[in-house]
């Protein structure tokens, strides 16, 4: 099954936005076994819009489109390729009460209700999260044709609640895709690694880069599930047996998640103290629905008062090692244990710049503590290679301080360069 | 000048990468003034590749190919392109030279410089990070060509250094953008207000939907940059008379950046105290450059306990009106400004779901309040409509106090359900 993707708005021929959509909908076709083609953007232009889709349509077995379904005039999406595959729009009664009903009103004003125009005899996707349902049906030449809102936070929940399911129902063969995390190893290594299994068809290996960590995805296709699982499970082991502990997890797909995991199954709490990345870290741990009942507390002290003041990190400490120091993250990590009363605590400390970086501090440099109350383990971030983003160096801190956690939780070796075990310190 | 961007690389069509280099060329050809009318992703597969080129090479003005010019095998991009424009690759010693010299090697490898072979006669753009050099050519119909590297890193600094200075030799016309943030007034009723304004031709009015707020593009056309500005001003102005305190900023992108800015204009702190935000708040105010000069300290109090003990939350007040409740978040931004010792406190407190929920305080009820020390306002968020997922929520109410703290940085009313001063409590 060939497919293409067509996201339509002028705002992205503009650069006003990234298209995150095409690259969501791209590795959901991928783990369906779709093989995608083309994508293209087009703007708010009714005949480019038009030659677009017909071109698609002629050439691919399925199309999926992505924006321009909204309430305002220059959303043409719909009219443009039911135009184009024959179709003409009807009012769809439930979609256009869910568009009264989120707006709590019986009357809604002719561009909401717009939305609810639809191709007729379309298998309508609801939309959970915004005003414009989607759409699956199929042109007159056969070809299978996907709408989707433009939003991302109203278009993957469709696509992965609605659209895959549809497009499953069509397809032979069941795809299972199995994701191997791994934290610690890049992707070039890992891919050299396991150079020798990425050969296979069936299941197929391949790794993926993601924002400081990488993963491995195992792809098996069989007639039925367990079928297909079975086949992903020895490839899986032996992933495992050479990676070892920078395997974080297979299917839970963040470290944040699996620490909250950890935490639950072991009745154990954590708290943060946070300087560079700012709250980064307490937000991905509390981005995980149920971190409340293990995750008590956190605070951002950025500045060397509220670092005294809140976790009482000695006013000496920060005169003689500055605030960026691996004595500062492990008075921090100490600090807040004691604060909260939770069973671990982390702190972390650096320069995530862009400003305020010297030549003995510079940007990237972050120290990062774990206590738990008794011992101390401290790391010690430094930029590698070229510039990084602000972004990129509080990521990338908040990740190695979950690594440590989830090291800790699992009874591996807590990777550091600094430990201190009560009053002693060691340099590890 | 039209124009079009063909990306080349398997990743972009798997979804592993999103595809940001388009969005960066994108933006720059608005800057200049160019129409890009077409962008397209091709994987690397030379059939594929050369109909995208000859097409494009056919209809465009300009086409810029982001990727594959690498020295790995799969980087066909420059062979492919070159065929298609009727163009030799021929060796330039300079890059071959610049690649030798990346490595510290007199001889480097064939791969490594396959990258200094380069269309015959073009203009060659210096790669200052990374090896690949670009280049840019006219095909023989005149359709001009660039080539631009993959990786972000290296395409940003040449483009803007070298291709963009490129182009603006060939250049008539200036475009001036200018960006009106709104908050508080969603896209639909915004467009419907500025109706009669978008069918304007130079300069054009766009709207646009952004994570819980909206903004309005203007665009104008002229020989110069300041007459440009000069088309652009009125529109601005007529549009800030319509929308008065819900417009935000022009040009400033974010509320958080905008805060940031009117803080440090003003000499002031701001200290924040996050119950089902978990640290949101603190995180998109420290991913601003030079927050720490106007933010000292956050804190996340996801436990009652940790209320009481970090903010002095009374015990009592928990007790009768529970965490989620217009008297907690009241407690909260008082507490924090009392612990902080800044100049502005703002709490938040409610129920971000998916869990949690109750008949009377249901997923998305949220209590937001902002102190000053003396006088405190406190706003409620309801949920509407439909299902909104926890991402959506805690972005919208830390987007909600961001916002109340513009309002009052900016002396225009806090908008509030209730508003306390001293120890009196008045509803507004």
């Amino acid at each position: 099954m060939n497919a293409e993707i067509i996201s339509v708005g002028t705002e992205l021929l503009l650069g006003a936005v990234v298209n995150t959509d095409a690259a969501i909908v791209a590795r959901a076709l991928s783990e369906l076994g779709i093989d995608l083609l083309h994508t293209c953007v087009v703007g708010d232009n009714p005949a480019r819009l038009k030659e677009a889709v017909e071109t698609a349509i002629r050439r691919s077995d399925l199309l999926v489109m992505t924006g321009g379904l909204g309430p305002t005039t220059d959303d043409l999406t719909k009219e443009t390729t039911a135009a184009a595959a024959g179709k003409q729009l009807t009012l769809h009664q439930p979609s256009l009460e869910r568009i009264q009903n989120y707006f709590n009103e019986k009357h809604v004003s002719e561009n909401q209700a717009k939305q609810a125009w639809l191709p007729e005899g379309c298998h309508v996707l609801q939309n959970d999260n915004g005003t414009a349902p989607g759409c699956a049906f199929q042109a007159e030449n056969g070809c299978t044709i996907i709408m989707l809102p433009g939003p991302p936070s109203e278009l993957a929940p469709m696509l992965h609640n609605y659209a895959v399911p549809y497009l499953k129902q069509s397809q032979e063969f069941t795809i299972v895709s199995h994701n191997v995390h791994i934290y610690g190893r890049g992707e070039a290594p890992v891919a050299q690694m396991m150079d020798d299994l990425m050969d296979g068809e069936n299941p197929t290996l391949a790794p993926y880069a993601n924002e400081g960590e990488c993963y491995l995805r195992v792809t098996a296709k069989a007639r039925t599930h367990q079928e297909a699982d079975q086949l992903c499970q020895p490839l899986i082991d032996e992933i495992k047996r050479r990676l070892g502990g920078f395997v974080y997890s297979v299917d839970v797909d963040s470290l944040e998640a699996l620490v909250v995991q950890l935490l639950g199954e072991q009745g154990k709490t954590l708290a943060t103290a946070e300087s560079c990345t700012g709250g980064l870290l307490s937000k991905r741990l509390t981005d995980i629905s149920g971190s409340s009942a293990v995750f008590h507390m956190g605070v951002t002290t950025y500045a060397n008062q509220a670092k005294e003041q809140l976790l009482g990190v000695p006013h000496e400490t920060l005169e003689a090692h500055g605030a960026v120091s691996p004595e500062t993250a492990r008075a921090m990590a100490e600090g807040i244990v004691r604060a909260s009363g939770s069973d671990l605590g982390v702190g972390i400390t650096g320069i995530a710049g862009p400003e305020g970086g010297t030549p003995e501090k510079p940007v990237g440099l972050i120290y990062i503590a774990l206590s738990d109350g008794k011992n101390t383990w401290v790391t010690k971030r430094s930029p590698i290679g070229r510039t990084k983003s602000r972004d990129w160096h509080r990521h990338c801190a908040a990740s190695q301080a979950l690594d440590m956690v989830r090291r800790y939780l699992s009874g591996l070796p807590v990777v550091a360069e600094h430990q201190y075990e009560g009053d002693k310190a060691s340099r590890g």
